[in-house]
């Protein structure tokens, strides 16, 4: 399955160095396959995206409009902020208006749909533009038949101490790491940013309850059946109060053979702290994974992804060290350190599973 | 909060001795508040209900069409099959659109809205007749917010080993025994049958997931603060792999401070066998939801309501003294022997919460 080549222009106007809310447009960045040809945002017009976010590993010209961006031979303009409540921001409304009238498409991840929007809608039907509005689940999410308890691929599903501990990257960097060490790997998308990324997936937590587990059961049969691992960007924590259904209805319906937990080392409360939820001990956590899992169909937790952002690099291997030997679990920081010491850990569980080895597909 | 008095004709075309396929209408007759003053089953036209359903626990006549139910004075048109796929079934939308037209309430459980159907739609606007799709959530349902663990009441939950195991029923007879005890007790609806027997709640499994907790927690915040013990309707089966989000999420939504097993001694596989899952053994169950609410809120279960009713009467006090003496907890069948052994259980417990007691509300 082959996904459309865009040209994007990244609209964060005035959020380009805010790492929280620019998160879609930094995600695009990092992990994107599309080109990204130019960023709007007035506060940092005439700067070189480098000299702005450095380390986002790429480059782009900055400028004040979208007039300014057609000059770049864009497709698509990408929303690139996630805000709270998931409206768009009243300031964007006439970037996206100037786009709409050129004709590019609306790549929008915002709970705020654009298609919902009168003059958005009416304006877009005038100059063709197309509204993708990234949230927007399929009308027809089947219920989960068990189908996938058969796909031949090694399902790798990311789980976590909580949300927003980085889930999305590690599957990402573990399925490039997959993809480098020879192995055909497959990233599938179940959050607005992941599907943007790889464009498709579906983003399971604005799916009817009901039909959660068939959503990620459709993602996971609709896999290109030559790749040997799939990589599933995990929602949510079994221990979040608020979004757990999300997290089992992916669980049980993408049936995983293979667990990476995944944790930010700062969090010590589930959320904000609003639930008053601690963060129960790692190998407790796995424990519970596995036991959830257990009569269904049974899946190891093989790996720790630890987001050690604020720490230092000599801090981070010791936290990691610390938690491998609490776990008993290859650990790492798969998007600081590289994702090759956990792809490692999961291909040789893999073997274990009876699924398909990396090599296997890329040999056949 | 008081529900809105009706006076039904249950439709049943065909099936009023089907206890499958009639269990929206069996679920209104055996536990509903309102009464049921006539069926309209051509079938059985002539009949009376009891000699059609014996032991339903009342009576009424049978006819064979809308228009001579009309003689009985009802105020709303009860829709009384629950079929596959969840559509009306074709021989039943002359008598909607004559109930329509005679201005009727229509009340529907099933997936299919009539809200949706344009004629029916136009007619009940020609007629001034409510069209109430049951499973339609509201609107407006916010994320979780935590006050769930703030309500005063003990909130009592049915979890079950599948999906239509008698959780509904249960929860009514244990309600039903707390008010006979002196208890004030208040029953939540989470499910197209409770909530027509209620008069009011929420069919979680049709909410968004992100929205599931949300909508758990707003119904057990809603229950009247003189009421001393809430009695929420179960869904699904934590180890149901279809339907597990829906469950988690009324879970972790309603918080709990007790948990009551309702399983069928007829049932080993999950569903109708398609995941190929067996159920555990009870006390497995009893373990994992207990470690699945531990780092959140703990809650124990603390009593198992069994569903015998392929057994004679004398196999079903054998089977229920076995369970009783594998998980060491209180087991009975509370809809063929009565809530009150179940309620005692629980009313015990209760007391070692912390929470209000059953006499509490009653003599204050």
């Amino acid at each position: 399955m082959t996904s459309t080549v865009r040209r994007y222009v990244a609209l964060t106007d005035g959020f380009l160095d805010d790492v929280h809310h620019a998160k879609t447009a930094y995600g695009v960045l990092r992990y994107g396959r599309d080109d990204v040809v130019a960023i709007v945002d007035p506060k940092f017009a005439g700067c070189r995206l480098h000299d702005v976010v450095p380390g986002i590993g790429r480059d782009a010209p900055v400028v004040a409009t979208v007039g300014e961006a057609l000059a770049f031979a864009p497709t698509s303009l990408l929303i690139g902020v996630a805000v709270s409540g998931g409206a768009l921001p009243p300031v964007f409304r006439n970037h996206v208006l100037a786009a709409i009238d050129a004709g590019l498409e609306i790549v929008n991840g915002l709970h705020q749909f654009m298609a919902w929007d009168p003059e958005f809608a009416a304006r877009a039907r005038a100059s063709g533009a197309r509204l993708w509005d990234v949230r927007k689940p399929p009308d027809d999410v089947p219920l989960m038949s068990g189908a996938a308890y058969g796909v031949p691929q090694t399902v790798v599903l990311a789980v976590g101490s909580d949300c927003a501990v980085g889930k999305m990257s590690v599957m990402l960097e573990l399925a490039a790491a997959a993809q480098a060490d020879g192995g055909r790997a497959e990233f599938v998308a179940t959050g607005q940013t992941g599907i943007i990324i790889a464009g498709r997936g579906i983003c399971v937590d604005r799916v009817i309850s009901d039909f959660v587990s068939g959503a990620a059961e459709q993602l996971v049969t609709s896999v290109a059946p030559e790749a040997a691992f799939t990589f599933v960007e995990g929602q949510g924590s079994i221990i979040h109060p608020a979004f757990a259904a999300v997290t089992y209805g992916l669980m049980f319906g993408c049936a995983p053979d293979l667990l990476v937990l995944c944790h930010d080392v700062e969090r010590k409360l589930i959320g904000d702290g609003e639930f008053d939820v601690p963060i129960p001990d790692l190998p407790a956590l796995v424990q519970l994974h596995e036991a959830t899992l257990a009569p269904i169909k049974p899946a190891p937790c093989v790996a720790v992804a630890l987001n050690t952002r604020v720490l230092s690099p000599a801090q981070a291997q010791a936290h990691i060290h610390q938690v491998q030997a609490q776990t008993g679990l290859p650990t790492d920081d798969a998007v600081r350190f590289g994702g090759g010491k956990l792809w490692r850990a999961i291909n040789a569980a893999s073997r274990r599973t009876g699924k398909r080895l990396a090599g296997t597909a890329t040999h056949s």
